[in-house]
């Protein structure tokens, strides 16, 4: 299994990925090698420096970086030899299971779009957030951003791939469905939800249980919550915002601790054909350390055989 | 001034509405005379053992009670005898100021749509909740509800509503104004928040500051902020989870106290001719209290001649 890291994306790089891999090397008994996207001249002395045994890591040369606040599509354009486009160029080649990066969130998305597949079937790839549950259990938002504006029918693929992400990767049998709602009754809500309700109570694929009020969405009322990501994005930048809030207060709760989310990594992108994880912009040593170890998951689990076959009409 | 209360409505009346009373007429100074609706029976033995003095009330006997889970058109259209059907015939026939109620939601909403007036030129009329910010200050939320879908238009209408009222209520000068979004600059978001933008921006009502982020809700970034009653209606939600858990968990923090909703008493229905507020079912002596002094802030302020006057073409 050989697993893709861009080494120069996000705010602490290159050294907090150098950290994470270390973390990681020590920690994960997955045999992967991990194929390190940067500057060979930078990485090299950092790799050295914390000793990261030469035989699990390959460097690819890419001498450009994309910035954080550069147009992703043009800067994928004209930098063809930055870390993400040479990390895409390799997924898609084959030459690696996954990809990884911390950096242009916008930019990752073009690339998973673009210069991957998406399964066949899937009208629309989607991101997701892990949701602390108040019972210790974790649930999974979805969309949490990258289709704003949705059909009926979009939510209803978002239920189908939130499943399979809850059960292959997260452990959680039979995930419970919910829909992201204002009311709790069948006829509820705007029009899309009230148009996707039906194509989620008739979805035999999923385990439907119904609508998911705001006052829900941190209770154990449903595994796998669907929205537009419109709502969902506001929901996840809320509840990243109330873990920030109480550290600032100084309010220590091991419940609000389970919001920073730097302990889940980053987040999938799904619907297409490979592992695709995209960090936080601040992500630490522990966030790469995660996303390596949710790479190498997604890679030897059942679920993109499963996401295909969901799909295969 | 005479302020109509609904005795009946909510999980805890008519015993919470008369300690309520009693707790609004020992501490304002507000020359108010509360009308008070439901059965006289039943008033009459509680108003005495409370000792609320009897130049201050006039009860106006409504035997039937609209139950909260009862259809709303139906209810009201079937009880005219009710408290609520009573109150808004009161209200809009001049014999009250202001009607409050912790009853039936939807038969309040529909009583405000249908009994009474919209102000002239409101396309929608909306409800609000208040944002409790983490420096301390107050923030507006809305719509919370009441328009799941809306037009642009509608979301720039909310955008001088809610300033009127949170410069004339809650006594924020010149409030800033945020476009609840995904992403910060013009031109992000969904096509109703990309279609906001330079409506809000042009409008010269209003003091707009830009979108607001779910990371900035919480934050003193905007003083009122607007949304379709969708997303506004699942943020209300989650933060008042975040107080329940905080409760459940025995997290105690002045900032957490101040998402009780109880605090606010409940949530004026803005674009009518007149003050309509809307407790929540679980309203206590406190919110009632809190509702009355609402309803008499509201009935003394400019507010209503304001809005009047900035919808007049």
């Amino acid at each position: 299994m050989t697993i893709g890291l861009d080494m120069m994306g996000g705010d602490y790089a290159p050294l907090e990925a150098v950290k994470g891999l270390q973390l990681f090397l020590l920690d994960s008994d997955a045999p992967a090698t991990v194929f390190l996207f940067g500057d060979e001249a930078v990485l090299q002395p950092l790799l050295q420096e914390h000793a990261i045994p030469a035989d699990r890591y390959t460097i690819v040369h890419a001498p450009q970086v994309i910035g954080m606040h550069e147009h992703p599509t043009k800067a994928l354009k004209e930098k063809q030899q930055s870390s993400i486009a040479v990390g895409f160029y390799f997924l898609a080649q084959g030459k690696i299971d996954a990809f990884i990066s911390a950096g242009n969130t916008g930019a990752m998305l073009v690339g998973s779009l673009y210069s991957l597949k998406s399964i066949e079937g899937v009208l629309r790839p989607t991101i997701s957030t892990i949701i602390p549950k108040d019972n210790g259990q974790t649930g999974l938002l979805l969309d949490v951003g990258l289709n704003a504006d949705c059909k009926p029918e979009n939510l209803n693929q978002f239920a189908v791939l939130g499943s399979l992400y809850a059960k292959h990767i997260l452990g959680i049998d039979n995930p419970r469905v919910g829909l992201i709602n204002i009311g709790e009754e069948e006829g509820k809500g705007n029009i899309l939800a009230q148009a996707a309700y039906p194509l989620l109570k008739e979805n035999s694929r999923i385990n439907f249980v119904g609508n998911v009020e705001g006052r829900d969405v941190l209770i154990d009322k449903a595994d796998v919550m669907v929205c537009e990501g419109f709502t969902g994005n506001i929901i996840l930048k809320l509840a990243e915002s109330i873990y920030e809030i109480t550290h600032r207060k100084d309010i220590h709760h091991s419940y609000f601790d389970r919001f920073n989310f730097e302990n889940y990594g980053g987040t999938p992108v799904l619907g297409i054909n490979k592992p695709v994880i995209i960090g936080h912009g601040i992500s630490g040593a522990r966030a790469f350390q995660n996303m390596l170890n949710l790479a190498a998951r997604m890679v030897q689990s059942d679920l993109f055989a499963q996401m295909q076959a969901a799909f295969r009409h």
